[in-house]
C-alpha cells in the first residue's frame, strides 16, 4: 500500500503541453509555471469565452456533489477525478475543472485536495502548496485593500469613513485562530487609528469569490469598484472605488484570473483554478476555468464543495446563473461508510457491517437526490468504494438509490483510477446524452432576499420555517433600496447538517431555520445570509498535519496527504 | 521622454533560455516562470556551490554601495545595472546579482526596484509585483511559524512558553502601518490566548535573512530549528525546533531558496534572489544568488540596501563571513543633487548651481570613502548624472575625490544604458585585477558582542562613543553564554544617517551612540542591535503609489514607477 503522494511521485507526468495538445491547445497559448503548471494566455481565454457562448459549442456539463460530509469522508475529489479518467478511458474527451487547495487545511486536520489512490491530480505537492501563486495575490490584493483603508483614515479620513463599520477584512491563507479577533492600530498617532479588526482565511475571502466570477480585468475591476468596504458616519454606504485604488488591486490579480492547466495521473487535462468556499462564498472553480474546459472537451466534470444543500445550491443559483451554465447531469457521492454514519453509528465501529443503519442513513442521501431533482437536473449516485464495505451493504444501498428512482454505480477510482470508473462513466454519458435535463434556478431573481432564504431553507434544507431577527430584515430591505434586490444569496451555514445545527445528522426536517446576521458582497454580486456560527477562520488541530510534512534536500517532499 | 515602465515595456526580451546560454547554463537547469523568469534546479545549483568552493573559480566580486540617502535619490541599483550591461559592453562576461524588490514600496512611496531609464531588469512588472512568488513562500512560512506558537500555547502549551515573551512576528508584504502594534487571540476559549503582537514588512522578516542566508535544505532546515521563538514561564530561550514542524515550513520553502535569472534591458543575465532589509537584516541577495553568479560570470555585479555604513558592512561582516566571499572592488554611488543635500540645499532649490554646497555635503562620500578602505577593498566613487548638473560642479566632485585618493567616474547609464557605463567599466575591470583588495572583516569573531557594536559604531559611524542600557548588557551576555558570542552583529539603525539620528546629515562625528535594545536572530545566525526608532512596519504615504496603477485588459500595467 502506497500513500497519496507516494503513488504521485512515482508517476511520470507528461509535459503539460502534450496535455494541452490533445485538447487543441497551443503551446503559444500556455505561460508556463515549470513544466508540468501552465496558464492559459489571455487571447486564448477570450477566444474559449466566445466559442462557449453558442451553448452548442460547449460539453456537456457534469456536477460531482456529494452527501452531508462525515468523519468517515466520502472521497469527492477523487470521484471526480476518477470520473475524468473514466470518460477518456471510454473514448470521450473529458475534461476536470477543480478548485485549487487552500494552504489552511493542508496543514491543518484534512492535509492536501488533489483526489487520492490512483485518482489524483499533479504535480500534487505544487499543487497543495503555492501553486501559481493565485491564492498568494489573492492574499496580497485583499490586505492591500484594507492597508488602504486604514490609511485613508489615519490620512485625514476625507470620506469620513466609520471605523467601527469597516467589513472589509484582513486575510491569511492559513488556520489560524489567534487571528480571528483582534485589535489594530494601537500604538499612537502615527501607528494607526485603533479599531477591532478580524483575519479570515483568504478562500473565504470576498475577494476569492470575485476572482472566480471575474471573466476579465475589466469584469474584476467593475466588481472590485462595486465592494462595499464599510459605511460613513453618516451611515452611507461606502465602495472600495472611491478610494480610487482600483487600478492596482487588479494589477495584482491580472495573472489569478487566467486559468491553470494540470494532469491527472493517467495525463488527461484538468483546470484547477479558484478555491471559494461553499459556505461564505460560492464553493466552485472559476467561472474561466469552467468556460475553458467547456470549450475545449465533450465532457467537463466539475464539483461544488461540501454537500449537495450547500455546494450544488451555490453552484446552480448563483455560479450557473452569473455565467449562463447549465448542469446536464449531477454526479452525487455516497459512501456505505458516511451513510451509516448519518444512521448512527460511531466512527469506530465503521468497519461492522450494519445494513440498518445503512437504512436509516440513506435518508440523507435521499434528500441530495431530491433536491437535484428540483433544478430539474437527472442524478446519479455514485457508491465510492471502501476495502470495508460487504457486497451486501453495496447491495442494499443501490437497492435503496432505484427505489428513489436513481441509479447508483459502484466507483472504484481511488484504487484502480480510470479503469474503476468506467461504469460510472458510461451511466454518466447516457444521462448527459439523454437530454433529460431542464435545468432552472430554485428561485427567480425578481424574489425578494428574504423570500430567496425561505425558498431555499424550506425547499432544500427542509426547514418548516424562518426566523430572522428584526435588524436582518432591516438589513436586506436596505440593500434592496440600493438596487440589489436581483442577486442571487449565499447561505453561510454548518456543512455537517443538512440544517444550520451540526449535531443534527441524518435528514433533519420540521425545525426552525435561524438565520443570525447577512452582509452584502456587492463585489461578488451575491448576499451571504449566515445562520449559526459560521467558521470564516479555522484553527488549527492539537496535531496539526504540519507534524508530519518534510522535505529532503533535492527538494522531494514526504508526508503530505 | 519616457516613463521606467514605457522605456521596459517597449523593449524585447530575449528569451531566457538564450540569457541563461550565454553564461553556460543550459535549458534543462531552469525552471521556467513563463518565458522570461526561471529558476536554477538544485542539481545545478550544487554544481555552481561545488565549483565556487575554490576561489580560483570565481569571478570578481564588485559591490555597488552610496552615499547616505536623501530624497533626491542617488539610483544604486540604475549604476549596478548599467554597470553590469556596461561590462558587457565592453566584452566582459558579467552577471549581476540583485534583491527582489518588496511590494510594500511599489504600492507606498518608492515604487519599484528595477533600476531606472536604459538601465533596468525586466519584465519589470513581474519582477516588482509577485515575481516566482518567493516572498510570498517567506510571508506564509512566518505566519504558519506564528500560527503553530499560538497553536500550541492553545492546545494546552506543553511547553509552558509565555505568551508575554514571543518574539516571532507575523508579517505581511505590504506597508500597513494599522498592524504595527495588535492584541491578537481575543474572543475566548476557542479563538487563541490573547496576547500583544506585532507584523512586521515581510523583508525585514528574520525567515527571509535566512532564506537568503541558506545554501541547502538541509542548511535551511538548521536554521529554522535554531529560531528562537521566546521563552518559558521559567525563562528557557525556546527554539522553534521544538515544535517539530521544521520540515513543513522548509517544505514550503524549497523553491524559495534557488536563485531566479532574469534579464537586463540588454539581454544580459541577473540573478534577482532574495530582499532582506539592510536594517533589521543583512540587506542583500541571497548567498545562492551571490554563488551562481561567481560562478557564471567573470564580474559580477551586486548591491547592498541603503548606504556604505548599513549596507556594505554588513555584506563585508555578516554575509562575506557567512559566505567565505571576498570583494575585489566596491563602488560607491555618489550623485550631485544627494551631496548638495548633504551640504544644506533643501530639495526645491537642487537645480541651483551650487559649488559650496556640494564642497560641503562631500563630507558624507568622504566617510564612506575612508569606512571602505577600513576593509582593506579598494573603491571608485560613480557619480550618477543627473540633467541638471553642471560641468563644474562634477568637476569639483572629481577633483574632491581625487584629494581623498579615489577615483571617480561619470555615469550615464540611466540615460545611455550600458554606452554610458563602458568609463566606469574600464574602471572597475582595472582595480578588480590589479589585486590590490587586500579584505579583511572590520572585526574578529571572538570580540564580545558589546565590543564589536563598539568597532562598528566609532570606526564606521564615527561616534566617540556607545551607551548600552544596562537590560541590553545583559541580553548580550545571555547571549554569549548561551553560545552565540561568535555571532557578528547586525545594526538596526535609521538609513538617513551616519548616525543614529535622521536629522544628523552630512558627516556626524563626536557623538554618543544610544543602544536601544538587542534581538539574537539564532536561525539568521547574528545579534540584531537596535538604535533610534527602526521601522520594520513602513506605513503608506498621503498619496500612494497605488493610486497610478493600473492594469488594461490584455493584463498591460502602467503607473508603476
Amino acid at each position: 500500500m502506497f500513500s497519496d503522494i507516494e503513488i504521485a511521485q512515482k508517476n511520470e507526468m507528461a509535459p503539460i503541453a502534450d496535455v494541452a495538445k490533445k485538447i487543441g491547445i497551443d503551446e503559444n497559448c500556455l505561460d508556463f509555471y515549470g513544466k508540468y503548471k501552465a496558464k492559459i494566455t489571455m487571447p486564448e481565454l477570450r477566444k474559449f469565452q466566445k466559442k462557449v457562448l453558442d451553448p452548442k459549442n460547449r460539453g456537456k456539463l457534469i456536477l460531482t456533489t456529494a452527501v452531508t460530509p462525515t468523519p468517515a469522508g466520502e472521497g469527492k475529489s477523487t470521484v471526480s477525478i476518477g470520473l475524468g479518467d473514466g470518460l477518456n478511458k471510454i473514448g470521450k474527451k473529458a475534461v476536470i475543472a477543480l478548485r485549487e487547495p487552500s494552504l489552511g487545511p493542508c496543514f491543518g486536520i484534512k492535509g492536501g485536495a488533489c483526489g487520492g489512490g490512483y485518482a489524483q491530480i499533479v504535480p500534487m505537492e505544487e499543487i497543495n502548496l503555492h501553486f501559481t501563486g493565485d491564492i498568494h495575490a489573492i492574499s496580497i490584493a485583499n490586505n492591500l485593500i484594507a492597508a488602504l483603508i486604514d490609511n485613508h483614515i489615519q490620512q485625514g479620513n476625507a470620506l469620513h469613513l466609520d471605523p467601527r463599520t469597516i467589513i472589509w477584512k484582513r486575510c491569511v491563507d492559513l488556520n489560524d485562530r489567534a487571528l480571528r479577533n483582534i485589535t489594530i492600530g494601537l500604538g499612537g498617532r502615527t501607528d494607526g487609528v485603533p479599531r477591532e479588526d478580524h483575519f479570515v482565511i483568504s478562500v473565504a475571502s470576498e475577494l476569492m469569490a470575485i476572482v472566480c466570477l471575474s471573466v476579465s480585468i475589466s469584469d474584476l475591476k467593475k466588481r472590485i469598484d462595486n465592494i462595499t468596504i464599510c459605511q460613513t458616519y453618516d451611515k452611507r454606504a461606502v465602495r472600495f472605488g472611491e478610494l480610487k485604488c482600483t487600478g492596482a488591486i487588479a494589477a495584482l490579480l491580472k495573472d489569478a484570473i487566467r486559468p491553470n492547466l494540470v494532469q491527472t495521473l493517467e495525463k488527461n487535462p484538468v483546470f484547477v483554478h479558484g478555491g471559494p468556499f461553499a459556505n461564505i462564498a460560492q464553493g466552485t472553480n472559476s467561472i474561466n476555468a469552467t468556460y475553458s474546459a467547456l470549450a475545449c472537451g465533450d465532457y467537463v466534470v466539475t464539483e461544488a464543495g461540501f454537500a449537495a444543500d450547500l455546494g450544488a445550491e451555490k453552484f446552480m443559483d448563483i455560479k450557473c446563473r452569473t455565467a449562463g451554465l447549465s448542469p446536464d447531469v449531477v454526479v452525487i457521492v455516497a459512501t456505505v461508510r458516511a451513510l451509516k454514519m448519518h444512521g448512527g453509528v460511531a466512527k469506530a465501529d465503521l468497519s461492522t457491517p450494519d445494513t440498518d443503519s445503512l437504512r436509516k442513513g440513506f435518508e440523507n442521501l435521499a434528500v441530495h437526490i431530491e433536491n437535484i431533482s428540483k433544478f430539474g437536473v437527472p442524478s446519479v449516485v455514485a457508491i465510492n468504494k471502501f476495502v470495508t464495505d460487504t457486497e451486501e451493504e453495496i447491495e442494499l444501498l443501490k437497492k435503496l438509490c432505484a427505489e428513489k428512482g436513481s441509479k447508483a454505480v459502484l466507483c472504484e477510482g481511488w484504487g484502480k483510477g480510470g479503469e474503476g470508473m468506467t461504469d460510472l462513466a458510461h451511466a454518466v454519458v447516457e444521462i448527459a446524452e439523454s437530454g433529460k435535463s431542464k435545468f432552472h434556478y430554485l428561485y427567480e431573481s425578481h424574489l425578494s432576499l428574504a423570500d430567496k432564504v425561505r425558498v431555499i431553507a424550506t425547499e432544500i434544507y427542509r426547514a418548516k420555517s424562518v426566523e430572522f431577527p428584526p435588524s436582518v430584515l432591516k438589513k436586506l430591505r436596505e440593500y434592496e433600496e440600493r438596487g440589489f434586490k436581483e442577486l442571487p444569496v449565499c447561505i453561510a451555514k454548518t456543512q455537517n447538517s443538512i440544517s444550520h445545527d451540526p449535531k443534527l445528522i441524518g435528514a433533519p426536517k420540521d425545525y426552525v431555520f435561524p438565520v443570525r446576521d447577512c452582509q452584502l458582497y456587492s463585489g461578488a454580486g451575491f448576499v451571504v445570509v449566515l445562520a449559526g456560527d459560521i467558521m470564516t477562520m479555522p484553527g488549527l488541530p492539537k496535531l496539526p498535519a504540519a507534524l508530519n510534512i518534510d522535505v529532503d534536500d533535492d527538494g522531494k517532499i514526504s508526508g503530505l496527504f
